[in-house]
């Protein structure tokens, strides 16, 4: 047959038929959809912009930068509560509407203190990077400001209990960056993520202030308790704590949720660390000696 | 000289310039060109609609939405078919508008079986991870997802024959997940890659049923035979066979186009493994001992 | 109260907090802004088509493919030399219309020179991997065509002494593929760099000629001097020195300024080295010996 026959003939049945397997596995009303997904999306470049207006059009106009960014508030602030109402109704939540308003003022009311934060962010990747030469050079070049810009706000949805919406948001940090942060994931003032890709950190993990991580770093989890379809149990602390003023290197796994990395310890590349180790501890791999060979050898 | 002068002067001679050398090296007949590229980002991203239609704008309306799946699916299948009858002829084939009709009739036909393999690829994200609350989050949030999703099209393409344009569909879902899976690797269902990021999955391998994967595994080749010129040959079986049930946890690399990992096995994270094992083994790495020192020491 | 309230009462403090705390710490004047973050962008689009044609819309067409690489490097031209001459100004350099004029003439007088080199790393892809089919599928599905082609336009802007933009552009490249090459490495002809995810090449890394990476690789400083406040000394040379013809397998860790891999050596995966080695050797790791259990052990 012709493509063009059949897309007249074959085609609808094939239509209808894919639209009946997503039925069977999606409810209709209670998606937060493909429009969602994509305003999570112009929600989070919005935030940027008032946490940063140098991101605003008008940031060179004086008289105009205020009126903008109290704008862009608003408008992310109806947008927002609309979504977050949207996805309460699907977790079972009454009164879906007054609890969305109320979350929305939450974040918002929490914004300068959020960007003050953000700024020991960037001073920590200023003071942790050689190669860092401005304040300005990381806000506009370094992953580590966008993932972390990303998981403050995610985390304060997270903790007040709004479904989905926080993980499309780390998940957006995740695909610009390589960065994983869940958004349970509890994280303290001057944090700084160097290069960054492959980074994990998951969702019950508690980091102290002052903490440096390399790319390729995990902190995951070591097994997790199946229940009695041995399936993972959900809702258990299973990642670990870090202390303040840890460096992480390059490439360690660190497991476990009672696992607690004592502050001020430094962690080489490469460990692999599933058990606790006090503060101001120095761990190392004996790294694989590596064999050299000449030619002919 | 001022810029603005050499604009005119010098820049014409540049431009031919670059033109030379590009066609000294590309034809320009043959070129998918840029449009191409980007056609088949949006091509993915109908599919992507079709298979969810969650991802519809029009999903709301019961009325409209078969009738908007099926012309996504009708235009999708006309520019793919332009598409593939543009690259077949770069590869010596005749008749190519005629293949490229069958080769696409063959894909969308084959999309319902696609679209219940992935709802087991949903299921198995949904069983693996304890920080997964719903079947919705996992498909708007999961990187496996994504990866997954667009392997299965691109697959389909690659054991058709069509050159380049699978390649370009692995590569724009490594961009977007960090997840980079050759269109001819053979993968199993209920396939889940949690986090994900520098997960890598050679052209040869083969993947069981019920196989879960880490971030930074990879599943590759050891050494390959070259040819008179010292270049690697072409179309060897060079990457491992997976079976079904296997966990590879995160960092593993796996190599080797005779190793065979029998099913039920574990892989410890880490573990470097260039060997086949027997079904249910579980291998973890004698892990380095990490030497802890304290202050002073 | 309510949010519609709320946003009239409430929001505009907020606004004006956030951005008196933005002013305490980046100076308006001097930004490059986020219309110049998305500027660069859009300047390394159009280098991509006058370097690659077929990326441009015209590029069937032989009377207007010459006047239209013409006019994308004309318009780039300006584009570049307004943020040029804007980002100078914030490093205090004088007369920087006229320096920034300099800089892109230099640049764009060598973009011939860039395209030839291009094409050996194009031909070094197509040598380097078994899986590649043709020189236009690497042109069209490598990420690592993307990352050089980005990072050898941001080393010459890096060595004119260009601020802050060859880092956007270097981190642009990050994030599509990646890859994450510092804009001050130095990097010769015929490279290679297969599937790339998690890859890091520091800014004082020098690195030779038909040199292949694979994923994962980061080529790092060891240790940096502090200065009195603790903090990392800038500009020293902290990466190592890389020779013609090395092979560096995925996962592999190369650290220190004064660590230099002679020529013709290959560097196997996951190899921790932090020495320098003579040319020709090979370096294999004592890979730790898996642990292979059977069910019931």
């Amino acid at each position: 047959m012709k493509l063009e026959d059949w897309l007249n003939s074959g085609v609808p049945t094939i239509a209808n038929s894919l639209i009946d397997v997503h039925k069977n596995h999606f409810s209709i009303d209670q998606s937060i959809g493909f429009e969602g997904q994509e305003k999570v999306y112009t929600i989070l470049k919005n935030f940027r912009k008032v946490l940063f207006p140098c991101f605003c059009e008008t940031y060179h106009d004086e008289k105009r930068i205020n009126t903008n960014v109290g704008n862009i508030l608003r408008t992310t602030a109806l947008d927002l509560k609309d979504l977050i109402a949207k996805v309460l109704v699907s977790s079972g939540e009454e009164n879906t509407e007054a609890k969305a308003e109320e979350i929305v003022m939450e974040l918002i009311n929490k914004l300068p203190e959020i960007r003050e934060i953000l700024q020991t962010d960037i001073q920590a990747a200023y003071n942790g990077d050689p190669a860092a030469l401005s304040i300005e050079e990381i806000l506009f070049s370094y992953p580590s400001i966008t993932a972390i810009t990303i998981h403050r706000i995610a985390h304060e949805l997270y903790n007040s209990g709004v479904p989905i919406i926080p993980r499309i948001m780390s998940e957006y940090a995740h695909s610009l960056t390589g960065i994983d942060i869940h958004p349970g994931a509890k994280i303290g003032e001057y944090f700084f993520i160097d290069h960054g890709t492959g980074v994990v950190i998951g969702e019950t993990s508690t980091i102290g202030k002052n903490v440096k991580i390399y790319q390729g770093v995990t902190i995951g989890a070591k097994s997790f308790p199946l229940d009695e379809n041995g399936n993972p149990i959900k809702g258990i602390k299973r990642h670990p704590d870090i202390g303040d003023n840890v460096v992480i290197y390059a490439g360690a796994t660190i497991l476990g949720g009672d696992t607690v990395i004592g502050h001020d310890s430094v962690i080489g590349g490469n460990i692999w660390l599933t058990q606790s180790v006090p503060p101001h501890s120095r761990i190392y791999n004996t790294q694989p000696l590596p064999n050299i060979k000449q030619k002919g050898e």
